[in-house]
């Protein structure tokens, strides 16, 4: 630790008790690494500040001290945007302490909560005044509202409700020169100029630490359905989604999955075993939701709306007869980075297109790599309605997976990104930039818009104190205007 | 004309022909005021290019020579934000030649239309393909999708589709440096780190010119129903509001007046009447729609709905038994700014607060403003169900129209604004803040927030080319850092 670093360190113990900073290196080994334990770096002391006032005066001490700071939510992204930077320089900030649901209202569908509310806790809170928080992902229970609204996170529900910039209608932030943004009053309209909530949001921590957030909620759930349908192309499977939402608003996912990675599941997964009697090219797993109790059920509206489809659309379809079967559906869905692992090497791809343009993507891209390199299987599921697909290459058989990763890996993910721009798509539909993706954002974007993004960092951020790093880098110059 | 602003008008008449340029004062007079006559500047010339390269070619050439541009769409802004300055320094940019809708999908329910498209227009290609663009307003005959996109416009159907920004898929435009902004593909998912398209929004042609935009569709109304409801008061109009939500999503106008705006209107607009046979003290005009054919029709829905409300929420309430009715009722609620302008001066603010906190405000605000300023009446009318209101003070009788607005009208409407911020509210809820708010915003906001607006301004235009003096103002020497 600096002298500089340790005297921050001193004044917010002095200043705010000693739960506001620790330099236990055990007490902070667990964020050093990003969950998948693909980056690693070092901090010498983690700060937790227990109120956005506390924030704000961490992050001015920081301004005035040079001493850069990284933002930790529940440490579950997927490109390393949490992990602090291998030489020590940054101190962690952890929202964890910051925790409470101010206010949630049935009445105007809205909650107030901090950046270190967990997701779970959330949801579970919206559901017990018989409403909804419709985002959910796998990370439930460690995901904070800071991290998801930083992240501008996806997951299942997007198709019907959008990424977290939909559901967010106020944000609290501290900006990087340790002034307090209160954007948390949920304002219906307001143009009073550039919408720096709109800015924060997907910001990664870079330009402000999100430390509150006003967040829409939906009626609760009156009953589900789930269905299981075998199609034989992604073609057809958005002709099945488009017709679907020609009858009805309630389809809330629809996902899409090839034979092959079906197959990989049941083999890998114990449990698990194939829905339909036959097997079909692509598979898709549907989910209907209603919130009226007096509305037809999701089972019977997913029967009447699917009778038609299997004249050509679909080639078989079984709706779930009970939850249990429905968990079973999902659980095939769930299991597939599972079932990946254990079926060996491969490179994970979190792409969007235009969904329309998504079917041809899926078939054409998968061929192209697999021709491009010999060996390799190329496999792509996901949010097929999101036009966001995992497109996943999996390596030949018998490589040597660290020479594999280190050799083809770059290549052949350069060569996928490639192909995604080339399809006017986005090489992080959910994920984010992180520092994992910092350079292909940096290869692949038109050069002005690398020169908007930095010229917005070192505006708001002259000394590059929030998340070096992460997301852009600005010239060593350029840091210190 | 300078010899610069000369030579630039030359290089893009040789380059792009008669069409791209005129000097022509007759031609030009109309774009120098706005379309209140509020606000009047002077421009040397007014550039009209053809296609996104020319646009980029012409902020190009202006930024190098250091000439300002001021863009126009259909100049029906109602803060003057489309107004070249006085002092004839800059030159103004139409986009009126780039009304090509490129593409209109009902499949995918987007459209691409270019920046000079005028809404009307939109509306009636969206109609023709089955399907209905959800953003109407009373400009819709001149104003240009550049222009909503950049002010980020409400009008009367944000209730359920939102504003602009909730309509925008994605976003071309010129940014400062002549570059193209590339945004335009519709992906439903893109973390890519800062998100220019939302930048553009509503940033009032200060940071790009928008030259075209993608926009999402709806499906084509099947059919509506318009009711009008007399209530006791906006809190119990806002009740009624909750009540049909929680049975109906159909929704899509719910809009309030007082007694005494109805009655201005009665007494000043030839051929209306009251549509209820008594007086309330407030007065709730509702539209439904539904899109379904087969669902149930929105005057039956409405009879249903509303039937359980006048137990106790409305005093008395009556569906249009006509398409001609419908239009009577909705001709009362279009009409107030003619029946205002005939009832003598009155000042005019568009301001919203968190929606439950608006009934309170309406009542409790405009009570503190006519004890405040004797003999004036303030009357708050409009989207209730978005938390906007136009907040009109109207003079006291027998006044001076020029002395009062000269002189009570900035004191007055800086106490309004004042009680909107202390209700964590909008000065600007839909119209912006061009140049005639721009003060005011300064004034009010905090100055961290003007410190980040002014330095992502300074940053994206380092040479104050865009439409400068609107929304923020640079400080000269931070215009050339």
């Amino acid at each position: 630790m600096t002298p500089v670093q340790n005297q921050l360190v001193e004044t917010v113990l002095q200043r705010f008790g000693p739960k506001a900073a620790t330099t236990d290196a055990e007490a902070i080994a667990p964020w050093l690494s990003d969950w998948r334990g693909r980056c690693h770096g070092e901090a010498p002391a983690l700060l937790s500040p227990g109120s956005t006032e506390e924030v704000a005066a961490i992050v001015g001490l920081a301004a005035e001290a040079g001493v850069p700071l990284v933002p930790q939510g529940g440490n579950t992204g997927m490109v390393g945007g949490a992990t602090p930077p291998a030489d020590g320089s940054a101190l962690l900030v952890s929202l964890r302490r910051m925790n409470r649901i101010r206010a949630l209202s049935p009445v105007s569908n809205l909650a107030v909560a901090e950046g270190g509310v967990i997701l779970a806790d959330l949801r579970a809170a919206a559901e017990d005044a018989g409403r909804r928080f419709p985002m959910d992902l796998g990370a439930r229970g460690s995901a904070t509202i800071g991290g998801l609204v930083s992240t501008n996170a996806g997951g299942t529900q997007v198709l019907r409700f959008g990424t977290m910039r939909s559901l967010v209608a106020g944000v609290e932030a501290v900006l990087p020169d340790g002034s307090i943004h209160n954007g948390i009053a949920a304002l219906k309209k307001d143009n009073r100029g550039y919408d720096l909530n709109q800015l924060l949001i997907g910001a990664e921590g870079t330009l402000g630490i999100v430390t509150a957030a006003t967040l829409r909620l939906v009626p609760g759930i009156a009953a589900r359905a789930v269905a299981w349908v075998g199609v034989e192309s992604p073609a057809k499977a958005l002709d099945l989604l488009r017709m679907l939402e020609g009858g009805t608003n309630a389809v809330e996912s629809f996902e899409i999955l090839p034979e092959k990675t079906l197959e990989l599941v049941l083999r890998h997964v114990p449990g698990t075993r194939r829905p339909l009697a036959t097997a079909h090219d692509w598979h898709v797993l549907i989910e209907a939701v209603t919130t009226d109790p007096a509305a037809e059920a999701p089972a019977a509206l997913l029967e009447r709306l699917l009778a038609p489809a299997l004249a050509g659309l679909a080639g078989d379809a079984v709706i779930a007869a009970s939850e249990a079967q429905a968990e079973d559906f999902w659980r095939i869905r769930h299991s597939i980075s599972e079932a990946e692992r254990a079926g060996g090497p491969a490179l994970q791809h979190d792409i969007s297109v235009p969904v329309e343009d998504m079917p041809r993507f899926m078939v054409e891209g998968g061929a192209e790599v697999e021709a491009r390199f010999p060996g390799t299987e190329a496999v792509a599921y996901g949010h097929l309605g999101d036009g966001n697909v995992h497109f996943h290459v999996r390596a030949p058989r018998g490589v040597d997976p660290q020479a594999w990763y280190a050799e083809d890996g770059p290549r052949i993910s350069r060569h996928v990104h490639d192909m995604v721009v080339a399809a006017g798509g986005s090489i992080s539909a959910e994920h984010g930039i992180g520092q994992m993706k910092r350079d292909e954002l940096a290869r692949l974007s038109a050069p002005s818009r690398m020169t908007a993004l930095r010229a917005i960092k070192a505006a708001l951020d002259p000394h590059n104190i929030l998340n070096p790093g992460k997301l852009v880098t600005l010239a060593p110059d350029a840091a210190r205007p």
